[in-house]
């Protein structure tokens, strides 16, 4: 691979990815752009432009988006609509923000002329994995620089002195060893390493930065109406709301209730075990409402071809295959399940959990009349029972008589 | 089909299955005889022996069993080794209890040379398919009777009138509609009907038996240890224990902590949707601690195969087919995976939820020296990520290029 | 069920659907409109207007249709994208056939204002839940008559006279028994029942309609060129041609080269196994020639994940679920991944098989810069196979570890 | 990686893995044992053993083996009770052999105290793949090396000099560039490279080395009959015979009559599409015999559940995972359907072609009682399938009444 000769930089405007913005330019000598989204991670931004000036990036390369709708459209609701667990309880939060940035990192490449991307991703995790093969779908010309993988600063105490020699300024607080990693946006709070490391081990309570410890938590319950329109939240409690707006309401609702810890040991693609603790408090609420919906507008036909595809759906976006054929063809599978999955459904919060008691639709496919203990009017004839039944068993009737007759 | 001769009845002593017992010894003037069993329904069964006297049942004719123990080990803890979930939040407690039952009826009809057995499941609901694919399954020279699709007691009056006729007990409370009808297990309480017909519509308080409300359940979190071998919880807090008195005491610390409680529109087999609560304390604790001991004792490629055929296998049990040649195959893959499921997980309890904190096993495939952010000694070599991702990328890139040539 | 008044009448020409013709009028006194589609069966259908007539249909109720090009424009090319076969090795060739009839069926109805079809599928087979199940989905207030299933007609005897009585005329080779049954259209020819009942026995010579014996195929192979859009047959050796045409032209060039005959017993959707012998010529040279065209132009992603849901995609063709959520969800799959399915095969035909001997697209994802095995100019650096392999295997190399700690 | 102290090399005889041979002992100084396993490729081994002690190689250190029945029973069968197909067409004949000759390089390494294994597959293919991921799940303390990945030799050239200069023979043929590159064993021979590097070009026939060209076959149809016990193959016209032996008849017999030849685009695990002639002459005939006793003796539950897992456990083989825990676990599904797959199938092998003629068995599930067209003596009641057409169709009807409701 021929020398990067502009570099368009995944920028927190933290001391790691200062520090590779630094590495850049003196290791390969190049120009860099830096990129810097608000995805709902709850950092104000403009301190990173001040950083960047400070580390010499010109004015025109210093890019700061709030790219917040488009992740929650594009990308949250698009998995919601799937109700895409990863291992049974994983919410994929770190995994979904990754083709996001990617994107606007390709696209800024493209606009800014600069052959190669930058991310501050380590070469032992998953989120590598899922910022270069997002590149190499978007644009296969586009080159990858993933520094942690390249470099000489093995630890700490080689980042800062790297640091110190080049005049980057260290917070306080980052002198010593961070007690975890985290990464945020909009969907979730993850933490990893460190004091988590070990999975006998319970995660200190502090670890946990956005939802109450459920003991803390309101002692009373709160009532919660999310409407759906097509499979996507578009309403809470009757008034309507953007994608970001939603979810971020959800968050405070979660947050407060002390919904969506998962403390998890996972697998990564790259081979190995982690163990992270993941909040999600809005995206918890979001997927039980989702469900919810889904019980009266969405048929067992295509609820259970969707239920049986979506492990595999899970793992595409985790393992970093958002932009790749086979997800884009679940999607248009799961889409196509969404066009009737509207209405409101009625959702307890309650200290750490979020529980469906009602739910309504004008498309709703449940049939009172049917179901009823009561007298149906002539809806349903039981004695089609019996003819169902007896097809249903003829095989296994066969199978009966077969055994029989081999074993003696 | 011709008349039955001698029927097994699944008898509870209740009203209902009590006409039952009446209406076969009338319609068909056939000897019936009764099978009563302990699931851990929470039913005393002496006086189902007393009112089968009662009502003509020779003694011999009369059977009672405790089988809790057979319930568990050999239906619930083979379930529980594949998470299964039905329409992912229906832990299955009326569908697994059904082919055990079937199993009984058949056999005591083989015993004792009845040439039927007969049900008291509606013509409406998932129990006479589950009843009566069992039994096809067993032996498909045994008739089913399903008296409900039969006789012509189609209203409550009917029904008590016929009661009445026949010198039939009726408890009081019994004279009017019940409020919604129950079933219940070691496993689970079902309710379902009248009060809980309309989805839109909160279900009462009053409907919960066995769980707590959340909002009563202790102030405390209360913390226990599950130890599982091969898959199969053995012991609670280091005490070892039988398999149904593990579940007795999942059950206890489940309904005391408000956990379990499910209120859920589900589609049945027999195509109609319906609406029931479900409660299921110590299974919901199951499963979570099942999938504690499995995130470090399972490795992706056995788990992520298990997650992409459990709703398959759920959607097996749900609909009767215990035992068919699919099922049993599906049980060998999961078996199979349960070899090194070995291990102990600690669980916070607390207002409704279940939550792993922290898992242990000899058996453990987590590596610390592998995961973690520190030095890692040589374990991984973090160039290889390069080459991972790049193999990974290059039919992605391959694509790029092809649609960038075709697109112009 | 109330009696219909107006039925329309899935109708043949052929002495079967004359007497169900007679019979619902004799038997409902209702008016009765007949609908004959030319499904490329082969056959002419102005006779069957005649004896509609004859049997007193009016001229305004009898609809004759030419539907081959929306049979294989909206059915068969569909279906074949997928890839699909049933069990292994059936083309689906009566399968896809149904709804399409049904359609039509219940088109007519509404236009006629009739409340009623009828078909003359019998009680065992998979027809008569097409027929009905595509109803049902498309107008489920229309009843569905399905006289196998009601009269009394139920020996062969009884039907000629039946036949007899009502001046029903009787082809001469009809008045035996037939020595199989027979279904035909564009797609295929298949033949049941009778001397094919015993599948142990082999299948006579004669029962093969439309392929010649490949004993008696051409001496020398044909080479023809088959080119694709989106996955859909265009045009055969550069000729375009309509979809029924290129159908038309496939059978003539299979049935002259004894390609596509196919000996099987599978398994019914009512629960039995049955043995019929299949003639597909065209449609198996379709499949390879899609194949073809997918080998270099559908990326193994898109790939894999078609190949893991055929199957169930064949089985709800099979099933009668064309028009079902579900059939549809996975036809929204199936055609995100024809985007690129665009090119030409080469295919040699010899004594009854077709076979891909040579492909080209400009869609083409293959790279033999990168596959060759001379020096590839930097296109591929096999060191990368290094890291591929290493983090493929660390997972298995845990599991390694860990096994033989825990036996050692 | 430290350098290895005695390599057990995967040696052919031929030049390729004498130079690795002659490499190995330069390159790292290290002792070399030699493995040379008769897998039925068709050549003789004791030249290998010459050939080894020429280059140096102690008598003690020099392993030679028939493994053709180890491979047939324990690993081709296995898979071909799956019906195991890799992306529609490719039999898998080079995947399979791969884990056998992993599984004793890793026997020998442990035996001889070896630290490494070696193998002499390419940095592009899927070969290395599947020996590196063999060797890492059998044994993780096995170094791997793979010249080919390290080397400087990448050229013919510098392949010949290094020849040269090392005493190494160099039979006349392998001067100049071969054709293409071949790999065979009992179960297929493979060709790739060069002249089939143009998937738009046909391959010549000169290609194809195990079967006659389709023309030359016998103008007579020959009829076999093989026997199945379990889903293996035990005999041939009533002829019982030794795995490796009934492979080899079928071998011979399909090569005789043409069968089994595939011009194939596939798609590497590496990443990359490449075009291969593959000959399974004897394979062909064996997965069409399975399928045909399958057909009697095989349910639809378990025969649907294993169609649809059959692309997974496919892939599985395709890309190394013979030794991986979800291997294991659906070869414990597939096995476990194999139960009853026990019975006779006739063929008629004629011209390229083996198909399925008759079938019989002692556990045949076929009932010719149910699917007469004739009076079937009450074993059917053609008015159930009512009852299970109108169940079926209940949530179709549910769903048209939504839509039609919904809009307007």
């Amino acid at each position: 691979m021929s020398a990067p000769k502009k570099v368009v930089l995944a920028y927190s405007g933290g001391l790691d990815t200062s520090i590779i913005l630094k590495w850049l330019q003196t290791e390969y000598g190049c120009e860099v752009v830096t990129f810097t989204a608000d995805l709902g991670q709850g950092e104000e931004l403009e301190p990173a432009r001040k950083k960047a000036e400070l580390l010499g990036i010109k004015p025109e390369n210093i890019y700061i988006e709030d790219v917040r709708e488009e992740f929650v459209k594009d990308f949250v609701f698009p998995m919601f609509r799937a109700n895409a667990v990863y291992e049974g309880l994983y919410l994929l939060g770190t995994s979904i923000a990754r083709p996001l940035i990617s994107k606007r990192l390709v696209e800024i490449a493209e606009e800014t002329g600069a052959d190669a991307v930058a991310h501050g991703a380590t070469g032992k995790g998953n989120d590598q994995v899922r910022f270069e093969l997002s590149v190499a779908a978007l644009d296969p010309a586009i080159k990858v620089i993933a520094p942690w993988r390249e470099w000489k600063l093995s630890s700490r105490t080689k980042l800062l002195e790297f640091a110190e020699q080049n005049q980057i300024p260290i917070a306080k607080n980052k002198r010593g060893e961070a007690p975890f990693s985290v990464d945020a946006n909009l969907l979730h709070t993850s933490s990893e390493g460190t004091v988590l490391e070990d999975p006998a081990v319970e995660a200190p309570d502090y670890v946990a930065q956005r939802i109450v410890p459920v003991e803390e938590a309101p002692n009373e319950p709160e009532f919660i109406e999310v409407t759906f329109e097509k499979g996507d939240a578009v309403a809470i409690n009757g008034e309507a709301m953007s994608p970001a707006t939603i979810l971020t309401k959800l968050n405070e609702l979660g947050g407060k209730h002390g919904i969506g810890l998962l403390d998890f040991v996972e697998n990564r693609f790259v081979g190995m075990k982690s163990r992270g603790v993941y909040e999600t408090p809005g995206g918890t609420i979001l997927l039980e409402a989702h469900r919810g919906i889904e019980q009266i507008t969405m048929d067992s036909g295509a609820g259970h071809l969707k239920d049986s595809i979506m492990p595999r759906y899970a793992e595409l976006i985790y393992n970093g295959f958002w932009f790749s054929p086979e997800r884009e063809a679940l999607q248009a599978l799961i889409d196509k399940t969404q066009e009737y999955v509207t209405g409101t459904v009625k959702l307890k919060l309650y200290k750490g959990s979020a529980r469906t008691v009602a739910r309504w639709s004008d498309y709703s496919l449940y049939s009172e009349k049917h179901v009823t203990f009561e007298e149906d009017a002539g809806a349903y004839d039981q004695k089609d029972a019996a003819g169902f039944i007896n097809l249903n068993a003829l095989r296994l009737k066969l199978i009966a008589v077969r055994n029989k007759r081999v074993k003696g």
